[in-house]
């Protein structure tokens, strides 16, 4: 079709400047490698982020087997041509319906839907106030909005506050406002104060932007998420976004809010319109564990009360966890070297954990990070417990 | 847990702005909806990107559903924690193997694949040189990426050549840059010059990044590739993406390129670290779909073949279609207002093709677009020319 390319040539490699990055990694003892799981793993999971077991819970593996059967492997196209399926529909409804919004809006991934959010409901000429500790795909989404971004301290709604009135006195401000922040943090599982940053985001006029990843199946009636919880779940100054992969146990994303929001969302976010649609396994498996948590809400309970449990058991132990408001407990390492002994301490002795160091924690301090699933056994729990204690580092 | 949120001022919308963008959409007749399929479609379908038509082959929908099965709905976990399973790893090797890279990466989607490679392939003081009519997931690498980007005419290596000459002149150059392009592009079906651009960057010490997401599964030698069929797979300046969710009917995207640089995104780039792995059901999927076309590679040339017929029948009936160089063929329409109707009317006999207009289009011409499945019978092509011919616009 076209002529030979040139030879590559023998002196220059434009990647070289990478050689000095992995050395750097090397010598700072930070250098990641994935790890291939088994099947049948025989270990006990606290690293995931399967707060409820759903993603091997049968009724959920088999709807996503039956929706590759009934719909195909792909989606087969972006949103608005050939990927939406009457099962996309189903889920956005169902999601909406559940979790009190008006309408959802269903992605191939959290991190989309957070970009998708951000970036349709901002822009160039309005204000981003954005929590220190968000999530990456929520800093991205404000890098990529072009908006003005204010990062303000970790759960502060005073520095919202101020944020918000500062701006409104600046002459070239056009008004619009939007507030983003998680509602549960991944690093130390505490929650954000949704109920002041609304009161904030009201008396000015702003919007309010949560992505509830890690409050969807763990907090509120029947796992509705943290803002069904601070009774804020369909105001219309409201919008959340959630991934249909960590309770729910499959893959996904969604952006829930007024209708408006939604259609203003297909129209305009590019995340959406210019991505293949979600599988139908994942939507499938996503409705599936939807359905699952309307007939048994307690899961969602549950899931909480192993945190606080396993949180109790191991400071009264001594070791330092921060107070879980959902279903994350974090224990603080000395170094990034011994959370990384630690855990892998820990997985000799049969348990999985997280492992958090710089620079995925924002405060540059390394922790274990474990998922109380709401579905662990007593005996599960005992066994964690002993596995992370006897790990322990003495420092 | 804390206070009560204000409540909802009953003046203020902070979304009324979206009203506004609402009206203007519609009166500019560019208001897009979402339109869920059932699953038995009685539609010929032209309008996805399912190339291969292996979306719903059996052995494809098979291999998804008992992934889906063994190893759950979800992945669970971020690739680095829980999210790698021996599937992502195996699917990882069959992809590098069958398109003749040292190395791949799988993610989520094309989308974050892009965005990873982009960015973490450039940075602040580097230069990407990017085709005009590259992807918008390309577009948002480089915007996330704070590199400097110049955006260079559509498939014109003589800019690129320039645009690299005159960086090299540049007192502040550190002398690190990307030429990045789509190897088809997606709205007329047009290849790059990829040998030309390949020549160009090896002249200046630059790296190629191409995203093959509509050449994998069409061109080279079954299938495996623009970059393939260039002679470029595996050189250790070249950098591919691809998406499964195309030729290989499922979801998810991947990077291919020398294993340096895969361990690099590994350990930096944002939207594989911060991302849940793709779910097990979209890599068993897309690894089934590899399989078959290692074992039928004519599969490809099939879908070239389908695609210049197509060509050829339109354009000898006078239609204004570009010569394909893989499986798109793109129609020209009078208007946006014409394309949306033909579209329709071919909806109405029958045929599902794709629309594009405005601001989905570079050049502002609308068009139809035709995927060249390579599935498609005679009889089925014979009534997609039929469909396109009764119902077109007399211009």
């Amino acid at each position: 079709m076209s002529a030979e390319p040139a030879a590559v040539p023998s002196g220059d490699d434009p990647f070289e400047w990478i050689d000095e990055a992995r050395e750097k990694r090397r010598r700072a003892g930070l250098v990641r490698t994935l790890t291939p799981r088994p099947a049948d793993s025989p270990l006990l999971d606290l690293a995931s982020n399967d707060y409820l077991g759903l993603a091997r819970h049968p009724e959920v593996t088999r709807a996503a087997a039956a929706a590759a059967h009934r719909w195909g492997a792909g989606a087969t196209g972006s949103r608005l041509v050939t990927g939406t399926t009457e099962l996309h529909a189903g889920l956005e409804a169902e999601l909406a319906e559940y979790c009190g919004f008006e309408a959802a809006l269903v992605l191939s991934s959290g991190y989309a839907a957070n970009l998708a959010a951000v970036t349709a409901l901002t822009g160039r000429g309005s204000l981003v106030v954005s929590d220190a500790g968000n999530h990456a795909s929520l800093i991205d989404g404000c890098r990529l909005s072009r908006a003005r971004t204010a990062v303000v301290p970790h759960s502060d709604p005073e520095a919202v506050r101020k944020t918000l009135d500062a701006a409104r006195a600046e002459p070239d401000h056009e008004g619009r406002a939007v507030v983003v922040s998680d509602s549960v943090f991944s690093v130390d599982g505490d929650a954000a104060p949704l109920a002041a940053y609304a009161t904030a985001c009201r008396a000015h006029g702003a919007a309010l932007l949560v992505d509830d990843a890690h409050g969807l199946g763990v907090l509120g009636a029947g796992g509705r998420g943290a803002l069904w919880d601070a009774g804020l779940a369909g105001d219309r100054d409201v919008v959340a976004t959630m991934t249909l992969s960590k309770s729910l146990g499959s893959q996904g994303g969604a952006v829930l809010g007024p209708a408006k929001v939604i259609e203003h969302l297909v129209n305009t976010a590019r995340t959406f319109i210019f991505d293949t649609g979600l599988a139908p396994a994942a939507a499938g498996g996503a409705l599936a564990a939807l359905q699952l948590l309307r007939r048994e809400p307690e899961r969602a309970g549950r899931a909480r009360a192993v945190a606080r449990t396993l949180h109790r058991r191991l400071t009264a132990a001594g070791l330092a966890a921060a107070l879980p408001d959902a279903a994350v407990v974090s224990v603080r390492a000395p170094s990034p070297e011994q959370a990384v002994q630690w855990a892998a301490d820990c997985r000799a002795a049969g348990l999985a954990v997280g492992c958090f160091r710089p620079p995925s924690v924002p405060d540059g301090i390394s922790r274990l990070r474990l998922t109380a699933r709401g579905d662990l056994t007593e005996q599960q729990m005992d066994e964690a417990v002993g596995a992370i204690l006897s790990t322990a580092p003495t420092a």
